[in-house]
C-alpha cells in the first residue's frame, strides 16, 4: 500500500475534520501518500480529489462540518456507479479508502470491500445509531449543542410559565433525545423506540404544574410517535397552567466547533482506521468498546441495527419528579 | 414617594434581571422601597408582588429571562383593567412604577401616566422596533445568539454545498434580520421594510453559487414578503448549485445569558429610571440616544413608529459581494 | 436505612450540582429522607445541614460548582475530628452518607467507613486522578473550557507569529495536559508523568516554525518537570522565529456549566450511588469502567494512585507534525 | 487613486477581521484595487503585500485575530524606517493605506499623513483608549470574553466561600476593567484612574462578607495602584471570612470570534474608511460618535488622551452593595 484516500460521506458531522487530520498525519507517519476526497462517493466517481500533506490539515482541528465537504451520492447506490468508483481509484493509484460516515456510507463501504478495495470504516454520525461503537463522532458535540438551547429555551419558558416542545434529530433513534431529556431535564422525552400517548405526555405536563415547577420541556425525537403537532395541539386544547410552545432545532445541531470528547474520539478513530489500513486488516470499522477502539467487521455493521439502552428512559422518568 | 413597584412586561428579552437589579439597588439607596411585581400587569391586577432587598437582586445579572416572570395582561388592555391595578397600588401603598417592556407595555405604562401614576418605561425587546432609543435591552443579545446559530449553520451548509433560508425574529420590524444577515456575512437578507420577489432572491444566491461560494444564507424575518416558505418552494424549482434548507430560529432568540453590552446598557437604564421616579420625573421612557442615556416623553414614544434605517440595507447588499 | 446525607468535599467540580440532584431524587423516589450537608466534611462536624426536596434540587442541573459549598477540613485529617462528625450524624440520625469529591474526600470517605458509617462515594475532580473510574465527574468540562481557551489564544498567536506556553491544571497528574494537548493541536506537552527537557521543548518549537507553522502552543501541566516559567525563559533566549508568551488558565477551570457529558456522567454516579446506599452496598464508590458505572470498594480507591496511559502521548507527539 | 494597501498594526484585537473585508469590498465595488498588507509596518517596510480579491477575504468575518498579520516595528518608529515604507509603496504602486490598530499606530499613520501619504485610520483595540472614539473594534468582544470568564470564576468562588481577585488588560487606561466589574457585579474594581488604598479593598471585601455573600470578585487592571499582587498579600494578612485566590485573564482576552457588536462596528468603519480613503479625505480616523461613524483628524488623535467617564466608577460602587 502506498497511497491512500480519505472521504467523509452522508450528512456531515462535528468532528469529521479532526478524524481527517489524524488519518493523514498517522498515514504520512507510516510512509503512505494521502489523497482527500471530495464531495463522498460523488467525488470518488468523478475522481475529484487532491493530494494532502501534514499542513494542509493544520488549523482544522477547531471546524465544525467537514472541509473535504459531503454529499449523498444516488449513483454509488447502483453497481455501476460503484464499479466506476473503483476504476476511478485505480487510475489515481489510490490503493485504500478510509471512509468517515453513518449507517449508509458504512454499507458502501461494504459493497466497496467486497469487491475487493480495501477499506477501513469510523462512524460520524450525530444521531448515534451505528452500531458496534458506543459513541458515534459528533455526537457528543450534538448533544451539547441541544443543552445549549435548552437552558437558553429553559430562560424564555420560565419568564412565561410555558411548555416547550422541543424537536431534535433522531429518525431511527431516539438517542440524541432522550440523553438531550436527561440532561436538560425535561418532563417528557418521546421517541420513536417508545412510543406514548398525547395523554401521557399531557398528565406529566399537568404534573409538573401542579408540582409548582415554573416551565415545562419536553423534548421530542424528529421520528417519534405521536409527532410534535399533535402533541402541541392536543396541549393546547387542554392544559391548564401552562402556555404551549414548540421550537424546532434542526440543522444547527449538526454545526459547531467539535467539542473535546469529539475532537479527542475522532483522532483516536483516525488513528486507528490508517493504521488498520496500512496494516492489511480491511473491511473493519473502528469502534469505541468502553473506553478502547477497536476493529469491527464491516459485515456486521452493515447487517444489524443498533439498539437503544431503554433503561435511561426509565432514569429520565425517575429524575423528572 | 416612599414605595416604588418594578415590572418586567410583555415578551421576556436579556437583560430585563441586570435592570430590575439596577433599579432596586439604585432606589435603596435613595431611601425607597422597593416591590417586585410579578408577571407583569397581571400581578399588578391581582396584587402579586413581594419586597425586594439587595440580596434579592443578587447572583440575577448573569441570568437569562426574567425572575419577576412576564405575561400579557387582556385584562389590563381594558379601563376597567388599569382601574383595578391602579386600587391594587393603592393598597399596596406603591407611590410609583418602573416598567420594563416592549411597545404594547410602554403604551400601557403611558395610559398610567395618564391616569396619574407616577411610572417611567425602560425598553426591553430584543426587536429594537421601540422608538426613541437607539438601543432596547435585549437585541444585542439576542443579535450574538443569532450570530453563533448562524456561524453553526455556515458549517454544514459549506460541508454540503447548500442554500440555508434562516428564519429570525422581527414581526414588523427587520432590524435584526437586516444585522444579523451583515455580520453572518448572508447573501440576501429579507425584511417587511424592503419587500423584494423570490426572483431577486435567487438571481443573488445565483450569483453567489457563480462567484465559487461553497454555501449562501439568506436572512429572513418572519414578518417579511415574501414568506421563508415561498422562497423556499421556488428555490426549489429552479436553482442550479445548491440544495435548499430551511431552519427556523425560534425562541432560543429569546434566551440566553445577557451580554456585556445588555448587561451595562440595562444597568444604565435601570439607574437612570430609579433616579427619574425619586426626582419626580414622571411619565417618561429612558433611551439610549448615542452613548447617553436621556429621558423621553413616553407620549412621544406611544405615539410613533421606529424607523428602520435602510443605509444598512445597501451596505449589506454591496458586502455579499 | 431511612435518611442519608449528601456532601461535596475538597476542590469543586462542575457536574457537582447533578450529581447530588440525581442522588436526591433516587434516593427520595426509594422513599428515604435526603439532607444536603453544607461545607464538605466541615459542615458534617458542624452538623450544618438541611432537608432536601425535589424541588431543592430543580434548577441547578446547569449551574457550575455546587450549591452545597465545599471545603477542605483539617479537622476531618484527626480521628477526634471525624468521630465529632460521626456523633453529628447520630444525632440527626443520619443513616448513610454520599460523599462527592477527589481522593482525599473519598480517602476520608474509607475512614468513615472503616468506622462503621455506611458511605458510598462518587468521584468529583477536573483532574481525572481519581482510580478505579476512567473519567471522573468534571473532567470533561474542565477539558472543554481548556479547549475554548487555547482557540481563543491561537487567533492571537498566529496574529503575532507567537509561541504561547499554557500553564494547565495538574499538580500530580498530567491527563487534563495531555489530552488538552492532543484536542489543541499542541506542539509539545509538559506532563508531570514524562519529564523532558527545555532543549527538547525548544527543539519541538523550532521544527514547527521552520515547517512554516503560524504559531506554537505548549500546554504544560502545572506539577510539570521543567516548570513553566523556566521553558519561557529558555525559550527566550534562544528561539528564533517565535516570540514567546505564557499564560496560566488558573481557577477558571473549575467553573462553568456542567457539559453534557458530565450532566450525564453525574445523573448516572448519582443514581447508582443512591441505589447502592439504600441495598447496603457499602464503602464503595461508583467508577465509570467502559460504558457502565459500577461498584469499586473505597479501599482499593483509597490505597492505589491512578496512572497515565502514556501511549496517548505517544499519539499526541506523532499528531503535532 | 487607484490601488490601496490595508494593514492591521500593533496588538491584534477581534474584529480586525470583519473591518479588512469591508474595506476590501467597498473598495473593489469603487473601482479600486486593494493590497493586504502583512505584519503591519513592518510588512510594508519589506514590501510583504498581496493583492486581495473579494474571495479572499470571505469566511473570515467570524474568525478572531488578524489574517493579515499584525507586528510592532521598531525599525518604522524612525525617520528612515518610514522613508523607506513609503518608497516601497510607490514600488507597488499603493496610493493610499487604510491601517487598522491603536494609538501607536494611528500616531504612526499621522506620520505617514504628514509625509504625503494618503492615509485613513481605524481604531482597532481592545483597551478602548483611542480617542475620539465611543468603541473601538475589539473592545465590546473582550468585555464579554471577561464576562464569560467571571462568570465562571464566579462559579467556584461560591462554592469555595473564595475572594477572587481577576486581573484585566488595561495598562494605562481602566475601561475594560471599570465596565467589567459593573457587568460582572464585582464589589471593587481598581483601575489607574482612581487609586485606592489596600484598605480600602479590604473593608469593601469585609462589607460583602457581612452581607452574608458567598463570594467576593475583585476586578483589578494591570496597570492600576495597588498591584494585584500587593492587593492579595493584604487580604491574605488581614480578611476573615473569604479565602483569597488570584487569576490573570492574560492573552486570551485578545482572542476569540469577534461579537455581534464587533462585527457591526467593524464593517461600518471599514466601509467608512474606504469610502473617505477613494473620496480624498486623508489624514483621517473612522470614529464612532453617539450612533454614528465619523472622521477625526488623525491630528487631534495622535496629539490626545482618551479620558475615562469616572461617572461609571460611582455607578459601580452604588451597586456593589
Amino acid at each position: 500500500m502506498k497511497r491512500i484516500g480519505v472521504l467523509t460521506s452522508g450528512g456531515d458531522s462535528p468532528g469529521m475534520n479532526p478524524c481527517v487530520r489524524a488519518v493523514t498525519r498517522t498515514a504520512l507517519s507510516l510512509g503512505l501518500e494521502v489523497y482527500g476526497v471530495h464531495r463522498g462517493y460523488s467525488g470518488l466517481i468523478e475522481g475529484d480529489m487532491e493530494p494532502l500533506t501534514a499542513r494542509d490539515v493544520g488549523g482544522i482541528i477547531q471546524r465544525g462540518g467537514t472541509f473535504l465537504q459531503t454529499a449523498r451520492s444516488a449513483k454509488f447506490m447502483t453497481i455501476d456507479g460503484r464499479r466506476e468508483a473503483v476504476r476511478r481509484m485505480n487510475d489515481r493509484r489510490i490503493d485504500g479508502l478510509v471512509i468517515v460516515g453513518g449507517n449508509g456510507s458504512l454499507a458502501g463501504a461494504y459493497e466497496l470491500h467486497k469487491m475487493g478495495v480495501p477499506v477501513v470504516g469510523a462512524p460520524g454520525s450525530i444521531d448515534n445509531d451505528v452500531p458496534y461503537t458506543d459513541m458515534a463522532i459528533g455526537v457528543d458535540t450534538a448533544l451539547n449543542t441541544m443543552t445549549l438551547f435548552i437552558d437558553m429555551i429553559k430562560d424564555t419558558a420560565s419568564s412565561h410559565q410555558r411548555c416547550f416542545l422541543v424537536e431534535v434529530m433522531g429518525r431511527n433513534c431516539g438517542y440524541l433525545a432522550l440523553v438531550g431529556g436527561i440532561i436538560a431535564g425535561a418532563e417528557v422525552t418521546v421517541i420513536p423506540e417508545k412510543p406514548i400517548t398525547v395523554e401521557d405526555v399531557a398528565a406529566a405536563v399537568e404534573k409538573a404544574y401542579v408540582r409548582g415547577k415554573t416551565h415545562a420541556i419536553i423534548v421530542v425525537a424528529e421520528g417519534a410517535t405521536p409527532k410534535t403537532q399533535e402533541i402541541a395541539d392536543y396541549l393546547r386544547q387542554g392544559t391548564a397552567g401552562f402556555e404551549v410552545r414548540v421550537t424546532v432545532l434542526g440543522h444547527v445541531q449538526r454545526g459547531g466547533s467539535p467539542t473535546a470528547f469529539d475532537r479527542l474520539l475522532a483522532t483516536r478513530m483516525g488513528i486507528r482506521a490508517a493504521q488498520a489500513l496500512a496494516a492489511g486488516e480491511f473491511g473493519k470499522m473502528v469502534g469505541l468498546v468502553g473506553n478502547k477502539v477497536e476493529l469491527i467487521d464491516l459485515e456486521k455493521v452493515a447487517s444489524e441495527t443498533k439498539k437503544l439502552d431503554l433503561a435511561l428512559y426509565d432514569l429520565a422518568d425517575m429524575l423528572a419528579r
